[in-house]
């Protein structure tokens, strides 16, 4: 594991709900959406093999990797490995997943836009297939 | 220095310029405002005793802590030590400076909002005697 001998910047915080995330996934929460912020951020943190399901957001999302490294994939391109450093401005309503590789966990900032009352829509989970392909490509 | 042994997160970046900053301060941007984003983030980081000048937002900004301990203090209140995890919802229209402290570095995440084409109003530098004052408060 990618983490020992490795101080966190946040809480582990609570465990996402497996209705929208395969395996392990866990948010601390950072700062809520306020008259100033159009956006809700938080650290999630994705142990080995788990990723959030394919979804969309009405107005985008920024990811900041802050540990480890991963995936992002939008549907019908190759997956991108991300790692600690890299930056991800996700675009408004492409399906896409991010999550762990299936020998590293990942933690990334998230800042989620909120378009009206809505950061995210949900669609069905990444398969083993499909997380397979992505750790399996050249 | 508080850096030794840790590899930062972010690249330096361009040092800021010392009409708005004290000292050696350095900005790694990490996103542009956007069609999605009503905000600009990027990675700033200060060498010991460097600090912002006092200054305004016009629509707040979003500091998260990720390397480092220094201070944010609003004016007529007593400064606030930060370290690295600590996160600062600043308001809007608020005069405040943020920086390192005079034995640590710190290098925070910024989340900064705009008002229409406004993201910061640039006041007078903080000076010594107000920078010492912070350091040697209990």
């Amino acid at each position: 594991m990618d983490k020992v001998n490795t101080i966190s910047l946040f809480p582990k915080g609570e465990k996402l709900p497996n209705e929208w995330f395969t395996g392990e996934a866990f948010l601390s929460p950072l700062v809520s959406k306020d008259k100033n912020n159009e956006f809700s951020a938080g650290a999630v943190t994705f142990e080995i093999d788990a990723r959030t399901n394919w979804h969309t957001h009405p107005k985008g999302q920024v990811l900041i990797v802050i540990e480890g490294s991963g995936f992002y994939q939008e549907k019908g391109k190759a997956a991108r490995a991300i790692t600690k450093g890299d930056v991800v401005n996700i675009p408004e309503n492409v399906e896409h997943w991010h999550g762990a590789s299936a020998k590293t966990s990942m933690t990334h900032i998230a800042i989620t836009n909120f378009k009206e009352d809505v950061q995210v829509t949900w669609l069905k989970p990444v398969t083993n297939e499909e997380f397979n392909q992505a750790n399996n490509q050249k």
